[in-house]
Formats: C-alpha cells, structure tokens, sequence
C-alpha cells in the first residue's frame, strides 16, 4: 500500500499529538477554560484514572496555577471542590517599545494591567542604551508591585521585523543599530524567565482580536498610522506573520494618485510618503507649520487648522484604497484603525470609509466594520501579555516547567 | 477567582476536545500519519488498553480505512501484524467546474487520481442544465472504474463564491442563474455521500499547498489568470477563506496605470480590465484578430504575434502590481501562477517578477519563488479531492461514520 500522508501541517500535527494520555498541562487546560471544574469532571472529560487526575491536579496547586474552593452544596455530605484558574498565580511582564516611548506594563496570568508605566526613549540611541533603561524601569515596576518572585514570562515588541523564534531583529528600517540583534538576553539577565519578541503591529493585533473574539470576530485587519504604517493580520483566528515574518508591510505598497512622491525608503507613491505621520509632519513644516510630530498633526486637525484637516483628510483615502485592496485580498471582518494618527479619527476614517466602499467587492464589504482601536494605546502592551501568555500557559509550556521542577 | 477565558478560537477548541480518550478516528489518524503502525504503538501513543485498541482497530478494519499486514520477523516468534492507511479503501469524485469546460475524477483515498474525464459546458446554461450533465459524466466514470459502491465524499469547486458550511452559492458574479443555489443536492440525488463545494482558486490552492508542503512551505499565494483573474491563499498552513469566504477577490483590485479602463464590474481601472483573458482577447479582437478565448490569445502569443505578446508582458506588468502589494501584506513563500493565461508563461511572469521584486520589501522577496502550478489542468480536481479528503478522513467524519453503522 502507497501511503501518502500529507496532514503535515502545524495544527494537524498537535492535534496528532494531542492524542496521548491528558498531561498536567492539558488538565490545566481545560481548567482554566472552564471545561472542568471538578476532578470527576478531569477524570470523565480526559478518561484518566482518579489516582492520575489526583496527581496532576496536586502538580498544579503546587505550581500555583489552580486554586481550589469549597463550594457550598444543597444536597448535604461533603461538597466537591471546586478547580479555578488561579489568575495571581503569576505575572508576566509588558514592553512595548516605539520610537520615541516604552510602555510596561505588569499584567496578571489573565492579561489584566496590574501596573503601568512609560517612559521616554529615542530608539536611535540603540538597542544597548534603549533595552537597558527598559529592563531598569521594568525591575522598578515589578517590585513595585510586590511580585518580583513570580514572574513567569516576558512579553517585548518593537518597531521592526522579528525572527519570533530566537527574538532576532530581522530588519529594522530606517533604524541602524537594531538590525540583527538578539533581544532576549538583555531581559534574561534580570529576568530568567522565557522572553517572546514580535513586531508592534503584530502584537496590537493579537490585543484587538482578544477584545473581539468572543463576538466571533476570526480575520481582522489591523493598521497602525503613526509616524509609519503597518499592519497586523489575524485570519482564521490565528495572528499570520508570512513565511519570513515579513506580512503585513503596507506602507510601501504603492498608490494610485501618489504623484511621485519619494517615499522614506527611496521608492515613489508609497502609502506613506503620502499618508504616513513623518510625510504630513514634513508637508506641514514645509508650509510654516510647526509640528511637534505626529501628536502635533492630530493637535492641529483638533484645532480645526485646514491644511492639516485636507491633508489628514487625503492620507485617509490613500490608506482607503491600500485597505481597499487588502479587504478584496484577505475578507477581513474587522478593520482596526490603531496608531497617533488615528487620534484625528473622524477625518481620517472618512477617508478611509469613501475609498473602501467604493473599490472593495460587495460581499466583502457587506459586513465589514471599520472601528478604532479597542484597547488605545495598551494595544501594545496588552498585546505583549497576550503573546507571552499564549506560551506560557500552553500545556507544553505548563508539561515543560513541571518536569524542570520549577 | 475571576477567570478570563480567551483562548476559544476554532483550532484551540480542538485541541482542547482532544483531551479526551482517543476515539477510533483518533487512532485511525495515528495509523494513516504513520505515528503508529502495529497495535503496541497505538496502545503505547494514545495510553488505551489492549482490549479498546483492539475494538478500535477491528472497527477501522470491517470499515476498509486499514488493512492488516503480516510482516516477517527475525527474531523468530509470531511477527506483530502491521497496520496500514488503506489507500484503496473507497474513492472519493472530483468537479471543477469551470465556465467552458468541467475536470471530473476518481481518485483514491490518497488523492490519486485513478480516472478522468472532460466535458464542455457553458455554465451560462444555469446549474440545473450543467450540473445534471456533470451528475451524468460523473456516473458513467465511476461505474467504469468499477468502484461505484465504496464512493465516500464528493468535491466540487464552482467559480463563484460559496458558503462552504451549505455548499450554497454566495455570489457568482457576471453569471446569473447561480445566485444563491444549494449545490450539493444535484449530487446527493444520485450519490448518498457528503458534498463539499468550494470556489476553484480556494481547492487549486489547496492543491498547490499539497504538492509543496513536504517542502515546508505553510504560505503560498495562488493566483489564477484566466478569462478572471483570482486568487486562493494558504497562510500559516490553512487556506484562508476570510470572514464571508470572499477572499482572493484580487481581479478588482486598482492598477496604477490603469489608464480608466472599464471593467465588467463597471469599476475603472480594476487589474482584470487590464490582465484578464476577456479583456485581452476584447482588444486582440478590436484590434482585427480572430481569437478563440483565454486559449486563442496563449495561441497567438506562441505565434509570435507581437500585440499579443505585448498585452500579456504588460498583463504581466498589471498583476505584478497587485501580486507585489499582497507580498508586502501577507508574505507568502510561494506564488503560483495558475489558470489558462499562465500558459503564456514566460511573458507573463517576466512582467510579474519585474514589478515584484522593484514594488515588494527587500525581506518579503528575500526567500520568495514566483512558480507554474505544479498540477496545471489537474489542480482543480486535485484540489477537490484533497478538500473532501480532509473531511471524511477526519478522526470526526470517521467516527460519526462508525456511530452511523455504515
């Protein structure tokens, strides 16, 4: 017989391999999802024996993961206890680090901002000087929140492409000094715990999505337009970063009423030499204007200043007819409008609205929602705690940490 | 304890179901990814005791899923018996229904084609008309295969868009009569098996991603150049239909240089008024040249006759346009050119490759191959079966068919 076997994809895989005897890692699971809450409840959900599920949830208490509680019950004799996620059995840690601030952030094992700070940087200062003035605030902040003993992970993002399996820069444009640089270990050596890096736009969509997944929202489209613009693509669920982690990089696609204009990068008609925060905060000075940055566009259209509404205004349509094109390629369900530009919402989203409705298909447009960002400016670290989350509470993770005794 | 669950995406939901004992699916699964392939490694991998591997098993056997060899030994003593995938267990159809012509097969449970067939069509005809002549072709191959009673699932692909949860027509643009038509019944009146139906770039997508996942490749973009253009997308190993299956919709997207041309959707300007097959063979016409369709123009271009080679490099051109802002937004590792127009191969992709690699980051066409389809003509169907495939082969779709008794 000529077996050809061709389920080899990732999931497919796990799922095959979920099919052994239920780990600790995956009792925890289905605890935390609520799928069980008792231990007859493991024992008849995994078909592990009581000895087994006694062992494995003891396991959990022990890592601080479960909590038990006694439950008060109507029919008399002993109540079961009762098995919970223990959401402060733990914190993870937040950076999210732009151009120009960092914010951090500590976040219980649920994603919830149990502190906060930010602070001032200039990326171009470097890797060594920026990271080291994270890691000490973050230090800060930790025991300042009286849980420096349980951190259980790191969750990073930063303004460029990211090998997310070693935390390497891949690429940063328009930022020498950040390219090719390993992330982790200036965490690791404060912090020994696992570290996750990923691009900003991507983490901010993994951030939107959880505020939006449990309306059933599985393709989301995420743009960021501040001083540049990118995007973060979840489709089926699952955040896509392309086979180089490279997706997402709409800044660069070009525009069709672009000009000429050169774009930062050296190309003509780009997305943002026409829509991009750096381009209007150089239209704006170049006709007197003075532009405190990005922030500083969105105070002038706050100030009802015409040139900076009509240049907002266009940049809404240009980035209209890029998402246009990007709504008629993947079918998203929702646009998020994230990023400082997106602070002049209105007469950027008009833009955007006129454009895309007007290039995008019917269907695809039927129900399409363009909405702002849920989550503001803690896209970023919520979006960090999400990720690290994500894979240190796996079962894996969880499987992993019990058999080093940790 | 408040608890916030956030992990219930599809995928995460069926690893989390996984957590229970391992049904016959599951450890038919094991046999026909070669995980496990005697009675010990199914006990040993999924921790089930002798006797339930043994139901299991001996379920699998009487459905004709696995077959049971006797293998030498060198140690002397009864040798364990070896469970394999039982390829010739059954047969699934295929229809790719195109809007001349419709590909049908037999293929085995390994998606090997083992007969086909062609037939013309004008789907202009209206379903009822087409899909009856396709029904009957259908049956005629099947009862020459000589496997009529073992068929376990239909595919067939429309070019139109479909709910894939109904198989119920969504949107079939320029092809009126099929708007909103359930299509699996024209199947199930003569075949008592499930029906899956999908839009052709989808299946051919999932076709090209067969053919070329051993080389890891989870990120393919498959773009078919025809009488319309479109395109089906496999990201992070699953193809993606986005949020109403409208994906892939890239025919109408905007070309720069478009120079207002009229497309059949009364847009201006959309990359098919400019690089599909009706709108070349609608110029070569005007222009005093006999052309007989998409194939007529690839004819001519072989010929040498210079406009039309002209029209497909610029063709070429136009697409290598939308092509380069898909890489820059979803990163794919592999673009398959596909369809009737990519027979004109060489001038097509020449103006593709141009654009791209002048247009798309430096990171997204580091590693990127710009290819042929590796099924030409047969992606279709192969797609199709790969697409019923992966549902009645499912460790679900198998043990729904064992609850069932059939």
């Amino acid at each position: 017989v000529d077996v050809i076997v061709w389920f080899t994809d990732p999931v497919v895989r796990r799922r095959a391999q979920a099919a052994r005897p239920s780990s600790a890692g995956d009792v925890f699971r289905l605890i935390r999802e609520g799928t069980a809450t008792t231990r007859t409840d493991v024992a008849r959900v995994t078909g592990l024996s009581r000895t087994a599920v006694t062992l494995r949830v003891n396991q959990l208490l022990a890592q601080g993961l479960v909590v038990e509680q006694a439950e008060g019950s109507s029919t008399g004799g002993r109540p079961p206890a009762r098995l919970a996620f223990h959401t402060a059995g733990g914190i993870v840690l937040a950076a999210s680090v732009g151009a120009s601030r960092a914010q951090l952030a500590v976040c219980d094992l649920a994603g919830e901002i149990l502190a906060e700070t930010a602070l001032d940087v200039d990326i171009a200062d470097g890797p060594e000087t920026v990271l080291a003035a994270v890691v000490k605030h973050l230090e800060h902040l930790v025991s300042e929140s009286g849980h420096g003993d349980t951190v259980r992970g790191i969750g990073v993002c930063v303004p460029g492409n990211i090998d997310v399996e070693t935390g390497r820069s891949v690429s940063f444009p328009v930022m020498p000094g950040w390219d090719d640089v390993a992330i982790p270990p200036y965490f690791t050596r404060r912090f020994d715990v696992p570290v996750h890096v990923d691009n900003d736009v991507n983490v901010m969509a993994l951030a939107e999505h959880r505020a939006r997944h449990q309306d059933g929202v599985n393709d989301l489209l995420l743009v960021k337009v501040s001083t540049g613009i990118g995007a973060g693509i979840v489709s089926g669920g699952h955040l896509q970063r392309g086979a180089l982690g490279a997706a997402g990089e709409i800044g660069h696609i070009p525009v069709a009423a672009g000009g000429g204009a050169v774009c930062r990068c050296g190309n003509v008609d780009c997305l943002e030499a026409l829509a991009a925060g750096w381009a209007l905060v150089r239209r704006l000075s170049e006709s007197g204007h003075t532009v405190d940055g990005v922030r500083g566009v969105v105070d002038l259209v706050r100030a009802g200043e015409p040139e900076a509404l009509r240049l907002v205004r266009a940049a809404g349509r240009h980035l209209g007819e890029v998402i246009a094109g990007a709504v008629n390629l993947i079918n998203p369900a929702v646009i998020v409008l994230g990023g400082d530009l997106a602070r002049a919402y209105d007469p950027l989203v008009a833009g955007v609205r006129e454009v895309v409705y007007q290039r995008s298909t019917a269907l695809a447009t039927r129900d399409l929602q363009i909405v702002p960002s849920a989550l503001g400016e803690r896209a970023g670290v919520v979006g960090c705690a999400v990720m690290v989350l994500e894979d240190v509470l796996s079962p894996r993770s969880v499987d992993a940490a019990l058999a080093r005794g940790t």
